[in-house]
C-alpha cells in the first residue's frame, strides 16, 4: 500500500492572498459602488516591451516554417541567451561568470523551490522573518524544518533573521551556524536593501562557516543606489559559497511568459562534489527547458532597444514607489522601502495588527494591500504595498489614504 | 558545513544520447563526404500547425497591451485550456474527469520526474525494462532506489518488469508488491502498446495491491488500433488508483513549446489524504505556470482547425513508420511497434548487440539510431527507430537499409 510524503500534512494553510481575495470581494458585494484600487499582490501591470513583442513574432514565425522550427532546447538554455547573460549581467559588472554556469529556466519561483534538493536532508536553513513563503515551504516539503509551532509560528529547524524597523532590516549574521541561508536583496516584502560591504559580511561569514547563500535578485533592476550590489558575485569570494537566482518577471513584466536563470559557480564544490554539474543532472533530469519563444524574448530583454524601453517600464514603477513613499510619509505613515525596490513597507498607525490596518484600508480608502503578518510573524505590525499598479490608480489610492 | 544530497552521486553516467552524438560526430568527420540520416531521438520535425501560429500570434499581441496583458497564470492552468482538456480527452471518451482534476505543467518530462515527491521515501517503484530514465532517475534523487549494481546495471530495491519479444513486450504483474507503478503506454522506447482488457487488469490489481500507477500517455494520439485505451481512466477503478501524464510534444509538437498536464483525481486518496490536493499545493509552491501564450497555443490544439491540422501531422508520421516497419521486414529483419505508437523497435540481427548494430549501421547505412540497450539491460539486442523525421529521409534511409 502507497504511503504519501508526511512532511506535505505539516504544512500550515497558505491563507494569505486568498483571505485578501476573500475579504475584498466581500466588501466589493456590500459596497458594489465602491471602485476598489489593488495595491497588494506583486504582479505586473505594464505591457510587455515592443522589442520583445517583435523578438516573440518572429519566433512564432520560425516555428511554423519547418527549416526553422526547434524542438527540444539545449538542456541549460540556448547559447543566444545565455552568452547575452553572461555578458551583461555579470562581465559587465566585473563578475567572471561563464555561459556554462547558467541555467535558464522557467522562473525563479521554480529555482528557489527546487534548488534545495541538491543538499542533504539534514542541512539546516536560515531565513529572514519576514520572508517569500516559497522558500520555507519547499523545504517543509523536503523534510528540513522539523515541527511547526502554531504559537510562534516558527519551525523547530529553522533559523530565523529578524528584519524589523528596530535592525533597519538588516538580518544579522545567526547566532546558531546554518548550512543553506536565503537570502533575497532587494528584499521582498520589505522593499530595503543592504550596502555591498554588508553583503561581503555574509559572503565572509559563509565561506568562513562553510554555508551556501542562495542569493535571490529578483528585484536587482530596481537599485537606484550606488553602493548597492546588482549580483552576489560584486563581493569577492561569492562563487565559492553563492547560488544566485534571476528572474524575468520584474525587470521586464514575464511574470506571465515564465522565464529566469540560475548561476552555479564551478569553484562552487562540497569537497570534491560539483554542485554546477548536480544542478546540470537535475535540469537534465527534471526539466526540458523553457520555450524556444520565450528565449528569444528574453534575448531581447538585452538588445539596445529592450534595454532602453525596459529603463522606462522600471522607471514607471519607480516612479509609483515614489508617490506612495512619499504620500505615505505627508499622511505622518513611517515607511520603508521603494527606494531599491517595487515595495513600500510601512508600519502599521496606532499598533494596529497589519490585519487591522487591511480592513481600515479597504473600509475607508477602498485600497487593498498585504499584511505583513503573512510573511512571517515579525511582519506583524507592517504592512505592504506594491508600485506595480498604474500612475492613475497609484496616485487616486494616495489621495484616498491621506484623506483617511 | 554544507552537505550535498548524497543520492545525486549514486547516479551512473548518463551517456546515451551523448555516445550516440560521439560516434556520430567521429564518423562525420572521418567521411566527409555521407550524408548521414537521423532517426535516433525522440525530437519532431515537422513545423506547428497553422492555427496554433494563428493562436500564439494572437496572445503575443495581447501581451503587448496594457488591456490585454496577462500576468500570472492561474495555478492550475487556464479555465479554457483546462476546459477544452476535460471536454475532448475525457468526457468525449466517457471518462469523467473534472477541470479541478487537471494541472496544466511544463510537459510530461517535468510531471513524471516530479510526481514521485508526492509518495513516501519508504516507497518501492516498479518500472518496465526498458524504460523512459526519468522515471528510475528521479527516484534514485530522491533516495528511494537502493544500490546500484553495474554488473546488472539494476536498482536493489527497484522491482523491474522486463518486456521483451518472449513476453509480447506486454509487462506482467510482479511477484513483489510495489507501492508505484510506472507504465508509459503507448510505449517509448519499444514503440508497442497493450489492449484495454490488460491495462483493467493492472487498474483492478493497483485497487487490489493499494498501488498508485503513474500512467505517461504521451504518445496516445498515435494510437490505431480500436480496443487500445486513449486514457487509463477508460478503464474502471481508475480514478482510485491512476494519476495520468499527458504532453502536448507528440501529438502537436510541442518538443519547443513546453506544455502537458497531468490529471489527478480526487478520488485518489491515502486514508485522508487527498492526492489532488497534495499536488495542488506542489504546483502552488514550486511553479508558477505555463506561459499564457503556450497555453493558448494548447487552446488551439482543441479546435477544429487545430485538430484537423494535427490530424494530419500525427499521419505524416505514422506513414513514416509503416515505411520503416515494412521496409525493415520486407528486408528481413524481426520488427515491432509503429502501429499505435511513433516508434519501431527492432531485433538486431544475428546476436549482435545494440552497439554493434548500432555501428554497422551508421558504417554501412549512415542511418543513426538508439541502441535498445540504452534503455535498460532487457533492450539489449533490440534498437529502436523513430517515425518523427522527414518523408524524404525516412524513405531514404529504409533504401539504403535494405541494401546493406
Amino acid at each position: 500500500m502507497f504511503k504519501v510524503n508526511d512532511n506535505y500534512q505539516k504544512l500550515p494553510g497558505s491563507y494569505l492572498f486568498s483571505t485578501v481575495g476573500r475579504k475584498t470581494n466581500a466588501f466589493m458585494a456590500a459596497h458594489p459602488e465602491k471602485k476598489i484600487i489593488r495595491l497588494s499582490i506583486g504582479d505586473v501591470t505594464q505591457p510587455i516591451a515592443p522589442a520583445i513583442i517583435e523578438a516573440m513574432h518572429r519566433a512564432v514565425d520560425e516555428m511554423g516554417k519547418a527549416e526553422t522550427f526547434h524542438g527540444y532546447a539545449p538542456e541549460l538554455g540556448y547559447e543566444f541567451l545565455r552568452s547575452a547573460i553572461a555578458k551583461q549581467d555579470y562581465r559587465a559588472r566585473g563578475c567572471q561568470i561563464e555561459e556554462d554556469e547558467i541555467f535558464v529556466s522557467d522562473g525563479a519561483k521554480s529555482d528557489s523551490a527546487n534548488i534545495q534538493e541538491l543538499f542533504a536532508a539534514e542541512n539546516r536553513i536560515a531565513v529572514c522573518d519576514p520572508v517569500y513563503p516559497v522558500y520555507v515551504d519547499s523545504n517543509v516539503m523536503a523534510g528540513r524544518t522539523g515541527v511547526y509551532d502554531p504559537s510562534t509560528e516558527r519551525w523547530s529547524n529553522v533559523i530565523y533573521m529578524p528584519c524589523v524597523m528596530e535592525n533597519g532590516f538588516v538580518p544579522q549574521l545567526p547566532e546558531e551556524t546554518p548550512d543553506l541561508i536565503y537570502l533575497c536583496l532587494p528584499n521582498n516584502p520589505t522593499g530595503t536593501t543592504i550596502k555591498k560591504h554588508q553583503l561581503q559580511e555574509w559572503v565572509d561569514y559563509a565561506n568562513r562557516t562553510g554555508a551556501v547563500i542562495i542569493y535571490d535578485a529578483a528585484y536587482e533592476a530596481y537599485i537606484s543606489q550606488e553602493d548597492v550590489a546588482h549580483s552576489i558575485y560584486e563581493c569577492d569570494g561569492a562563487k565559492t559559497c553563492a547560488i544566485e537566482l534571476k528572474s524575468f518577471s520584474k525587470n521586464a513584466g514575464f511574470t506571465g511568459l515564465r522565464l529566469g536563470y540560475a548561476v552555479v559557480p564551478k569553484e562552487l564544490k562540497c569537497g570534491e562534489v560539483s554542485l554546477n554539474a548536480m544542478w546540470a543532472r537535475r535540469h537534465g533530469t527534471k526539466f526540458n527547458g523553457a520555450p524556444y519563444i520565450v528565449q528569444r524574448a528574453g534575448e531581447a530583454v538585452y538588445s539596445e532597444e529592450g534595454r532602453a524601453q525596459l529603463k522606462k517600464q522600471v522607471a514607471y514603477y519607480m516612479e509609483n514607489a515614489a508617490v506612495i513613499r512619499e504620500g505615505l510619509k505627508a499622511a505622518g505613515y513611517t515607511v520603508f522601502g521603494g527606494v531599491d525596490a517595487p515595495y513600500i513597507w510601512m508600519k502599521t498607525p496606532g499598533n494596529m495588527t497589519s490585519w487591522e490596518f487591511f480592513d481600515e484600508l479597504l473600509e475607508h480608502a477602498n485600497v487593498v494591500g498585504t499584511p505583513g503578518s503573512g510573511f512571517g510573524p515579525s511582519g506583524e505590525g507592517y504592512f505592504r504595498l506594491t508600485a506595480f499598479g498604474s500612475h492613475e490608480n497609484t496616485r487616486a489610492a494616495l489621495e484616498r489614504i491621506k484623506s483617511m
